[in-house]
């Protein structure tokens, strides 16, 4: 069945540093608005509003290396892991609401359900 | 004296992976459209044209681990580096032709001049 993707924006991955904290000094680097941070399962977002094309972009903390990764969202997140997996990507998991994927260049990244109503980029139409 | 700056994009750096390789993966997995890899002083890269808001997103062959750093361009890159060190960010150290910066937050990016007559998001003014 034919789905849609596209790149959702990235997150900015802080080791062991609090959400306001890293929003503080992402927001003003970019010139985006921090949100409050708020914890959801174990895991501190904040989200920097304000990037172009509706990208989200948000910093969380972690208790990993500090890295930015993609995400990718889609309207049928299972059939953009195997179309990800057929390009050389391999599954690492799914976890709360999204695959956690890897790329064949190394880089860790999520696929995450395609958000309603929001503006942004065309999406892609795969087959 | 003002300046300006906004994010120029992200650049998909990938450890010992030709750059036609790996901008074959990420433009698939993207939608975006890989353009020839290149090579200037050293270093390879493909861009990936398509990106919205005239974001640049390119991958580009490195010898570190691979990893995904953000761009920030100015019109005044030496100023921008002044702002952001006043946010807690460090110069690692002048290369080619632009700063790279390690954020508070342990990621390093790099202060790139502004592109002329780019479409895009508004830059930020900074006094």
């Amino acid at each position: 069945m034919a789905h849609r993707s596209r790149l959702a924006g990235f997150i900015i991955d802080c080791h062991n540093i609090p959400a306001d904290e890293a929003a503080a000094f992402w927001s003003a680097a970019l010139g985006y608005r921090a949100q409050p941070a708020y914890s959801e399962e174990g895991a501190e977002y904040a989200d920097l509003a304000g990037a172009p094309a509706g990208l989200n972009v948000e910093v969380q903390r972690v208790e990993h290396a500090s890295r930015v990764h993609l995400d990718i969202e889609s309207d049928d997140i299972d059939a953009e892991a195997s179309r990800l997996e057929a390009l050389g990507a391999r599954r690492i998991g799914f976890v709360k609401r999204w695959w956690v994927m890897e790329a064949p260049t190394g880089h860790r990244f999520c696929i995450v359900r395609m958000r309603d109503g929001q503006e942004g980029a065309e999406a892609n139409h795969w087959d």
